[in-house]
């Protein structure tokens, strides 16, 4: 049971991850199609039964795997027993509040596991590189974010205070919110300034806006090239057995430094 | 034929091509004009008869294109063959679904051709410069589609959730697309949070999505600037007199291939 | 009193440090609470009273810092002595023009002082990192701002005798507020080009903003990929046993000081 | 004279430099002012003299620059001959067509001028740095507009088929338009998709638009990123007398490799 579950090299493992995947696309899909006004509408009753049949699946699914698993709490504290959690707990939710039974659809997260399922392991290694890199860059991140959050909480103030709330500025966090539109450069526009000192205020938040967010981009870029460069195969593994000189290219077959010849060469692959 | 359809290094390949070029930008500017209300209104008559001239000596090139190139199937599968494909069926479609007519301007991508004709090799190795960037990082790039597809499917649903049809998010689909419209900062407005709890999702959506979408430009710039580097004038520049090797590296000092004395290396100066 | 007041090393300027950023977090959340319509109503009285005993609290605390250090004029220049009367000033401001009242909170800007309170001295290490990243590129960003500037206002103006006032660009400086919402692509929509030449114009900037903007990002980037190749391992981990010099390059068999014959070197890893 | 007008390092050339400057601002800022409801009312008459005044002044003075330089083409033709040209036009157009007036503040591009007067040449070398690092990126950037303005209008054509005149994509070039500020990122909201099928294709541009735009971005990073290197002072330049081996640190006395003292070091500057 065991195998079934959690390998997917396994005929049987292969098959239950792709029923699983089947499943949960079908019950994101319904929850999609019913949110859709009167589509799905003469379904209702259909969909209710299968949401039902749904929820038990994955309930049961989620139960076999704490039980068959060995450390079971290990699991449940593990990435893909949150995520299996998280994907569940939204079903049980909605019995309590119906109006928040759209959340089911957080299931779609489950799909994380799809890469697995297909041994797309060079998508899983561009994944963890892409990964590593916004990991590298974490600590910079939040010291930015700090920033940010103060540059924000304290343009806002102001602009609360320029604006008011006769221009729709009604409190500090509606300011708040309106100057993190503007300096992420989405600027939705459902809130503008509309006094000349608001706007020159506002035109100053923009270009400061943009010089700020080039610095994530800046700090992921650089993350980005660093480990780019460092997966390209370095020639310096081939070492002259007579002068010892390395840096050899892959396809030399003669020392470079004496002109003695080299021994045959492996080549590594450049994951990246 | 054959010379004058498919080489521009003739004379009359070239005439050709550059009468094909004039006929396509014609043709588009045609149907845009025929596009603005009154403007094309009185030359209708004109228009319908110039545009089936157009289809007519489109359909009639594209057939002489099939007939005298050798092997048929292989141009119509090749990049310019389904381009000029892609070029020609909104023509015929448009008989059948008159309002569609003026999707006849995706004839404009036959320009690509443009390239080729005025021998802009240059430009043409830029646009392959491009194109292997791109190409390089897709991967990556499928890869970050597909989280932020995940991102946007449950954060528009929270969205859904929160705001409800009331403020405008009528549907998870639209929520969804709000979601996109709010990630990728382009936030038209045409939807946007009312409720406080709202807006402080959103607040986090925007800044989130800009650390998110750091990353594609992460990958592109990483990917043009290994390029650039790797313009550096290549190490090929010295040949071995004996067997003609080339790309030995510049502190070389015997050939790697048959290991015979490589003469003095003098520095060549890198351009891009 | 001096190391209770500056020092977060003593366990007294530890807790002292704290309770000041307990009471600035404190005093924060009222403004802000206080700003929602309704919802600070009932405590008014309370608010004013608990403002006034903060604004005394850090006037007391501000004069302490001035009293007790060394030299009080450099401290009141000190960067973090202009933070602390920054923060200080909106305060009395709000006792004439009562309407800036919301101001107070510029106090959130002594948070910076967190990072030294907690001893994140890794966070200082990152924030110096940006803050150097910025300042090497201080004179490109400022000679960027300038280009900038000349360009919005000119297209701002192009577009005030395009569009005219009766479009929404009433005036000059209202045209450069709309020059700068569309080049920084934040786009908030209130005032858009109607005419097509207008929009014309407006598509033109916006490609041109892009590609105007790219540059800051360019800059900065640039910026920290350098710094983050600063951070390779670097070659000071070496030092010279006779004459003690750091730096030496790792393939370094000799002093490059004294001339003395250097012990072996073993890799150290790269860390971000 | 030709000193007095063109040369800023005699202090007659200052002066007069300084003075234009000065008038340019001022007029300028009239413009500017003049375009603000009811602000510049009451001083109409002075305005319009004053504006009289000034356009002789700089007539003056470009002819006097006409005159008093050796090849009056050459100047006309030159960099700053054609600024000084394109600010001075606009008044006189404006006296044909007094609506377009306002176009005066051209001028504000004399500005340029700016950077010489004050001796900034760090200045003019950064606005060179990022001048070349544009040039150099210049065939790169062309063919990414090409390819844009091909997707641009392609979208357009099939938005406007899509959503048609009655959601507000009224015409192709409007579409056009539309597709330019989604792709961009800019998002103005003026015109948005309504159909759910619009949705679903805007969103898709928007994605793309991200991916595409990355582009010019990565590319200027780049060009940024190798010219700053290329500014770094290599330490390859010093060469050991005994042993010829390269690359010393700047601040080393004696070779890293067999101990030789190394003739002494002069630093070159890094000037970015």
């Amino acid at each position: 049971m065991y195998t079934v579950i959690f390998e997917a090299d396994t005929r049987a493992g292969r098959l239950f991850d792709q029923w699983l995947i089947a499943i949960i696309l079908l019950s994101v899909a319904m929850v999609v199609v019913d949110s859709v006004q009167g589509l799905g509408d003469n379904y209702k009753r259909a969909f209710t039964a299968m949401e039902w049949l749904f929820t038990v699946a994955f309930t049961v699914e989620y139960v076999a795997r704490l039980v068959c698993v060995r450390h079971p709490m290990r699991y449940a504290l593990s990435f893909f027993g949150i995520i299996d959690l998280l994907a569940l707990l939204p079903t049980y939710v909605a019995l309590l509040v119906p109006e928040v039974h759209a959340l089911i659809d957080v299931r779609v997260l489950r799909l994380l596991r799809v890469f697995r399922v297909f041994k797309l392991t060079a998508y899983v290694a561009e994944y963890q590189a892409l990964g590593r890199a916004l990991a590298a860059s974490r600590r910079k991140i939040l010291v930015f974010l700090s920033a940010v959050l103060m540059i924000v909480l304290v343009m806002g103030t102001v602009m609360y205070v320029v604006e008011g709330p006769g221009n729709g500025f009604s409190s500090i966090p509606t300011s708040v919110y309106w100057a993190i539109t503007t300096m992420t450069t989405v600027g939705f526009g459902d809130i503008t300034p509309k006094t000349d000192l608001g706007r020159l205020i506002a035109s100053m938040m923009m270009l400061l806006g943009w010089g700020t967010l080039a610095v994530p981009t800046g700090i992921v870029t650089a993350e980005i090239s660093a480990a780019r460069f460092a997966h390209a195969p370095p020639p310096t593994t081939r070492t002259c057995h007579e002068c010892l000189t390395e840096g050899h290219a892959p396809e030399a077959q003669f020392c470079m430094h004496c002109g003695a010849r080299l021994p045959a060469y492996q080549t590594g692959t450049a994951t990246l």
